[in-house]
């Protein structure tokens, strides 16, 4: 493995979660995944419709999506919205998020706490 | 799959990431397994054994982590340090964890930029 993709493997494990909390958060405003690939390219979150499609299928599965068909353009889209479960996952994420990223921030001054 | 189950599969895929980097943070100063074990305990970071001797072996073959063996003690141990690409390679990660951590905190607070 080059240098290169030793980085590339690590900031792909980094950033793998980060983006279900992007989305969770995005969609608490209702919105098809292209709009949605398209905010999270605008915020830095570089993702692409092969990995985001089948993750919004997913978190709807796990009932912290929601959808509905939006029928009103030429081409019918499904149009999610983050449930009142997923705002609660998302609340649990981000505290964590939080945490961790006080842990490393510590870790990295080397004063304990 | 319970709603316990979600929150902690998401869990665990937020930090999967972050226990390579907070290991390479705590290693610029030497030491073992067992008490790196203890000092991510002691910082937050929930790992297990059989998690983190795997994933020590994984960054030494990457050259990310030197080892050499400790035979002062009755039992010979493994003394690990990160190395300088380990250290370039941690620099690049922190990097990226204050990148995303700042999309994430916009994006909750709803202000693009």
């Amino acid at each position: 493995m080059s240098t290169d993709d030793i980085v590339r493997t690590h900031l792909q494990e980094l950033r793998r979660g980060t983006v279900v909390v992007a989305s969770l958060s995005a969609l608490k405003e209702p919105g098809h995944g292209y709009g949605l690939l398209q905010t999270l390219g605008e915020y830095g979150f570089s993702v692409d419709a092969n990995t985001l499609y089948p993750l919004l299928r997913r978190l709807e599965d796990q009932g912290l999506l929601t959808s509905e068909w939006n029928t009103e353009e030429a081409r019918p889209r499904k149009v999610y919205r983050t449930s009142a479960a997923g705002e609660s996952v998302l609340g649990v994420l981000l505290e964590d998020i939080e945490n961790v990223h006080q842990s490393i921030k510590k870790l990295t001054e080397g004063n304990r706490s």
